[in-house]
């Protein structure tokens, strides 16, 4: 395959490590974040920063969009919306869904790519696990990637790749641990920022993938379930 | 026609300004603004404000972007880039084109929609005078309000309004005088703050606008073609 410069969204949580990982084997990589006022926004902020370090990323875009914080209606970007425990219904649009965020961060990183020559950009999003979340879908990831293609220079034709679009945290544990993704590094709590609350839904979501997977999560929590 | 609330993408230039009153119809204003690193960043801040005043707006959200000037590519954006001068030929992408910029902007206005049950979304974009940027054509403004079906929550149908779309400069400034638009309030200039430079693209199509409308534009020039 032709070696080709990627530029992967990095939140630092495990799912873009591990999407980081899977893109490594295309060529180069560009690590963009994105500090948009959420919670945890220095503790992502330090996962993204160990992870380039990790896979000695030359080329990083840290984009500040705390606009997203000022549009609030997310209890991710608002404190005053309280941060749901446990599991959430998959049914329902979750609290924690910020309008229309991965759209933000897609137009960023198609701009750059289209600035630094990036042929494709990868998104750690998961669909079975996020189905609640309407920009986590592979509809809107198709219908973005087409509105990428009229919407840059001609003969720009940046991919928008989502790896892990269709499988289970499990099987993103373990791809991770074959690949040698670094998950000490990332950080998934919605919450807190010292240790994993291990209650909020992307802690329960993380902690059953590593579950199912038989592996020990390496990062620490306050609280486990059953412990 | 019910009244609906419309987000305005507010530049601070003519054409925003002729789109907000041709908005103003369908019922109450919310204005939108980005600062994103342009050459004349606080001269079209201070027309927004202004806009903001005169139609009376309640809400407004002005968005840091300057993550824009990082990735830079753009005489807009980067100074280092000259700016060209005089009109620039259509059919290449010119060199103050910012890549994908206004993807950022729709993304951002459909975010703010969503949070605020605002039903539209109006873009001043003019696709015959700008046919060199790939992201004023019409194809791309489609294409991105399927991509916002998508990728919002369910029921979420924010339409995307380009009125100006199809017609020319002088259209516009005719229709901004008819719909008594305070054209005096706007700027345009790409290059300078205190009087526009009367010489770069965007200047150029303005003052023809004007001239072929018979009116005379009441913004200063530093120079006018002629004169």
């Amino acid at each position: 395959m032709k070696k080709e410069l990627s530029i992967v969204l990095v939140s630092g949580g495990m799912d873009s490590c591990v999407s980081a990982a899977m893109a490594e084997k295309r060529g180069p990589l560009a690590f963009m974040h994105s500090n948009y006022g959420q919670r945890t926004e220095a503790r992502e902020l330090k996962s993204f920063k160990a992870l380039a370090r990790h896979y000695r990323v030359k080329k990083t875009l840290v984009a500040d969009m705390r606009y997203l914080k000022d549009i609030g209606a997310s209890a991710l970007t608002n404190k005053a919306i309280k941060m749901p425990k446990g599991r959430l219904k998959r049914s329902d649009v979750p609290s924690t869904y910020v309008p229309f965020r991965n759209a933000q961060l897609l137009s960023a990183a198609i701009s750059w790519a289209e600035a630094i020559g990036a042929k494709n950009v990868y998104i750690g999003a998961v669909e079975e696990d996020f189905s609640g979340y309407p920009d986590c879908r592979q509809a809107f990831f198709k219908a973005f990637e087409k509105a990428a293609r009229t919407g840059t220079r001609p003969g720009t034709k940046i991919r928008i790749i989502t790896p892990l679009i269709g499988i289970t945290k499990e099987e993103i544990v373990k791809t991770g641990i074959k690949l040698k993704a670094p998950l000490h590094l990332t950080w998934s709590c919605y919450k807190d920022s010292r240790l994993a609350c291990g209650e909020c839904d992307s802690c329960l979501l993380r902690l059953k993938g590593f579950e199912g997977s038989g592996m020990k999560d390496p990062v620490p929590y306050k609280r486990r379930k059953g412990k």
